[in-house]
């Protein structure tokens, strides 16, 4: 059962997994199901890996499931060195800014090429593909990734959406359109619920 | 981009993605690796998930990193309901009981049943094999998850081993036996580092 890649390698990729581990340690917006606690951005990636594994009988032809859950496994480690920007703060304006997506490209550098060179390369890639948001995978991977917080704040009773004074016409512009172009049943489902929330007596 | 999957579905398959998120509830053993806490069992998940993804080039002939994968995101939802047994306590002896199996056994007919039939019994059946430790899938999933925790203490300065007595010699028969089968040159540099923490001066 012995693989062939050079044991040399080894210690980089255990330095790797080291640094990985801070992802434990950054944490969101959303909260827990139960609302005890914020969630943190290394549980939320397993639970976007299981989302995308359930999920996959709603994707659309073309996309490889298989990818999807690697690009979700990583789509957050450049969180490490750049913090998580949750969607909603600074109203919506602090999520696109431009210094935010060059200290995540200057993270991904820095994390991925802890690796071996041709692994970080293929990790970082596949980072970028997901952020561009074009390719079938990355589009039902991103679509996911807007999915999951949503449910978090239905499951746990507005949560993020309180905190963020969030209108229902701003979950739909930040959040709804990408969640409805990768999974469109998946975003008709969330937002009858999520209208249920918005539309309850005050 | 829609799949094809009845759209009634997707109840259950939210309702199994909001009772997962129990998951990140159930604390380990083992602590992150700045010592700040204990790590839960979603997190670790997610940790191991991404395990095997770097490790990938290390497997043995036959592995499929994808199955791999899959079985490692599956593979602690049990504990929602049978919690977490640390490999080390009651002096090993209760990791393996049987009635731990049976709870577990239990466990998964529940969660995996929340979702449609034919998922349920696809994930129920790969985390069946993972537990069964035969197929080369299995095996190297096993060593990942054996290898882990054994690199958050060598990272943390002891962790369980401390908390829970561990000598050298219970180490590599509770654990450096399996990821050995599964990850030898793995297990080999662990085991030197291991070596290093087991040597102390006292
Ligand atoms: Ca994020």
């Amino acid at each position: 059962l012995e693989g062939r890649a050079p044991v040399g390698e080894l210690a980089q990729r255990l330095a790797f997994l080291a640094e990985a581990d801070r992802l434990k340690s950054v944490y969101r917006a959303s909260t827990l199901g139960d609302a005890s606690r914020h969630e943190n951005s290394a549980e939320h990636s397993w639970h976007l890996a299981l989302y995308a594994l359930v999920m996959a009988p709603h994707a659309g032809a073309g996309t490889d499931i298989g990818r999807v859950i690697r690009m979700l496994i990583l789509h957050d480690l450049v969180e490490i060195d750049a913090g998580d920007v949750p969607i909603h703060a600074a109203n919506g304006a602090a999520h696109h800014g431009a210094a935010q997506a060059a200290a995540e490209e200057a993270a991904a550098r820095r994390i991925f090429g802890l690796l071996p060179a041709a692994q970080g390369q293929e990790f970082h890639a596949l980072w970028a593909e997901f952020e561009k948001n074009e390719s079938p995978d990355a589009v039902f991977a991103k679509s996911l990734d807007r999915a999951q917080p949503v449910m978090q704040n239905i499951v746990s009773g507005g949560g993020s959406w309180i905190e963020y004074e969030v209108t229902y016409a701003q979950l739909v512009e930040r959040v709804g359109v990408r969640i409805e172009r990768g999974a469109p049943h998946l975003w008709r489902w969330l937002d009858a619920r999520a209208q249920g929330f918005f539309n309850r007596p005050q």
